[in-house]
């Protein structure tokens, strides 16, 4: 059963992991590091094929816009996009996010109409449709959630009104780290004829997607958060609404034709990807995605799973540690949120840090879910499938000396 | 006076270059080879640094941070802005000068006001202007050029009147290569009381840019033709006019406080740069122009000016080319635009590509300029310092062969 030393160490194929300074890295969930094939695969692209893809007639830049098209394949298989054509290539989630925001929502609601966020959201998922509310008249409400960031089918069911016209809502909440059953949510608000928008951010690095099987209508994801390079990110949407969606960004290589006072757009996907692309970073993310499939999410789960459930049983342990969310280490995703009574979250971070144990503490992007629960802020350690034993154990017992080190009894 | 041979031979600095396949590399206006020095600063940020910026406590993170506004600082230099704060990092020009459209142009641009664009703009400082003018009622007005893309002094002011709100304009055109009197452009704008946009993409590459000395309100430019990667690029705002300007891309990183219902944003430069920032590709950006300050714009702009003279001087000799713009070299920023009698500018492209050099044939983001000049697309060379005369010779011959080629006489 316990082969932990024939497993791989996957900290070798991390750079980062192989230099001098001491480093434990539990702040997965806010960007994760790179393997050595993800920054080769950038470099490849600009020691070997760098143009500017679609444009150039001439070899290099065909052989360029192939390494873009390819990515977005690529990215099409990982989310089991029916098409090509439904993955737009974005700079991060955030972005992505905006995109629907600024392009269905102003354009597909308004009085009368509500937009249903859950309370868990990112601050990326929430702000875009404050400024939709704003903007347009259609109302804000909120899906709230159990204090242990559960939402059950009555809670989701008693926030839908015959009203809801779009909710947006998290595969993953970056503070629970629990998966939202997306699949119901969709199903219920198609019942009401709303769109779901999914932020598939925290989900993307942990547990596979198939947006054709969850049928939802737009789902972001971040290349950074999955191995890739920053500044690369992806909205999927279902080709039918992304169809009748008018550009976002506009500029060159999103149109047909243009003239002085109209423009003819390009067809999809070109459509949302306005100016220059980041050809290397889709290149990289393609990547990124190989080597995760490489690894294969069964490994990696169970990695997580065994390494959170480690920590989280360790945490117990510990006097006047409250950990967030679900018992059930399988149901974080590696995130654990937690505090330490009696000591302000950064102190705890500055703590660990001294050990070299990079977590985060604040709010996490997320203020209303901490106004909701009640804190301030909180401590976050994410868990990725190439952290180790090793470093939860030291992890926990530089946490354990927490309080004594700010003066406090054991 | 001839020190050719003494000269540095820069395409070794660029790994593309060192590679087996023959290319001869002439769309560097399209998008520039990267030299090893700025590979090398993105992957040691991955390497040695990587982690989300801004938001860590902990020692990697405010690394990451470090990295991150330090490249703020070196841009800051670059363009000789007086505050840091005034330089926002975007994905590239086109999402700069968006950003300027949403932002500034729909909120302060109403009926009665008038857009005045020049028509040798790229789509990306165009699309943007004629969506703010559906969307706000101002009207948009063209500033015509010579056929050679010279603005005159007597040109603009024709083209301002009393009700001129907002000038977007090209420093450099893409298919004239011209610089064009931003200064005076500012000088008479600000009499009427409108805003310049300058969009930089073109220029900053080849000439000093001194936002101070040129007043201008707003100017944009891209990482991806400047050596940096793609995937990044600057908005300078004067830190007035950005101050008042609602942010446009909404999430993390650029708030101060979020409620349920509304939100209250993070000051200068943050609150416009919302998500995940690429700090990778910013530490790259500020060693590509470490790099490029390291050359010296003297040296640069020699070598530009000579291989443009000589292309020039080649090309003149050649039946049946037809070159655009201003007969002097220096004229161009390396920019030769051309048509051959009789050939179609693909053909032209392909025939070249044969012989392994790579230039640009079609409207060049230009469609209403190409118009304006009765030409429905055209081929382009572009040239860098990095370009030797062997290139430049190579190409002239190339060319010399098209019509032959094709089956016309010599």
């Amino acid at each position: 059963m316990d082969n932990r030393n024939e497993e791989k160490d996957f900290r070798k194929d991390f750079p980062i992991f192989q230099q001098e300074k001491e480093l434990i890295y539990l702040d997965n969930a806010a960007t994760s590091q790179r393997p050595a094939c993800v920054l080769e695969a950038e470099r490849n692209f600009y020691e070997n094929t760098n143009a500017n893809p679609l444009r150039g007639l001439y070899e290099l830049g065909l052989e360029a816009t192939d390494a873009y098209e390819n990515a977005r394949k690529c990215v099409q298989g990982f989310l089991h996009a029916g098409k090509a054509e439904e993955i737009i290539f974005t700079r991060n989630t955030t972005e992505a996010l905006n995109l629907v925001a600024y392009s269905y929502g102003l354009n597909r609601l308004g009085p009368g109409d509500e937009i249903l966020v859950s309370i868990m959201e990112h601050h990326s998922n929430l702000l875009p449709w404050q400024m939709v509310s704003r903007r347009t008249g259609a109302e804000l409400k909120f899906l709230e959630c159990g204090q242990d960031g559960e939402l059950t089918e009555e809670q989701i069911r008693k926030a839908f009104t015959s009203r809801t016209r779009l909710t947006a809502v998290t595969q993953v909440s970056n503070v629970f780290g629990r998966e939202n059953p997306i699949k119901e949510i969709v199903r219920i608000a198609h019942e009401h004829g709303a769109v779901v928008v999914a932020d598939a951010a925290q989900s993307a690095p942990h547990i596979p997607i198939n947006v054709q099987e969850l049928d939802v209508d737009f789902l972001a994801f971040s290349g950074h958060k999955l191995m890739a390079p920053m500044g690369i990110g992806v909205l999927y949407g279902k080709e039918e609404l992304l169809q009748d969606m008018p550009p976002f960004l506009t500029g060159g290589e999103m149109i047909e034709r243009v003239g002085r006072y109209d423009a003819v757009y390009a067809p999809l996907p070109h459509r949302f990807e306005a100016g220059t692309v980041n050809a290397a970073g889709a290149a990289a993310l393609g990547a990124a995605i190989g080597y995760l499939e490489g690894i294969g999410w069964k490994t990696l789960q169970e990695r997580e799973d065994r390494l959170t459930a480690l920590a989280l049983e360790q945490m117990e342990q510990i006097p006047g540690i409250r950990v967030l969310g679900s018992r059930d280490a399988g149901e974080h995703c590696g995130i654990l949120t937690f505090t330490v009574e009696d000591v302000h979250p950064h102190d705890v971070a500055s703590i660990l840090d001294a050990d070299h144990i990079a977590v985060r503490a604040g709010h996490h992007c997320a203020q209303p879910l901490m106004e909701y629960l009640k804190v301030p802020s909180m401590v976050r350690a994410s868990i990725s499938f190439y952290n180790t034993e090793e470093e939860i154990r030291a992890f926990t017992e530089s946490l354990s000396q927490v309080r004594r080190k700010m003066g406090y009894g054991e």
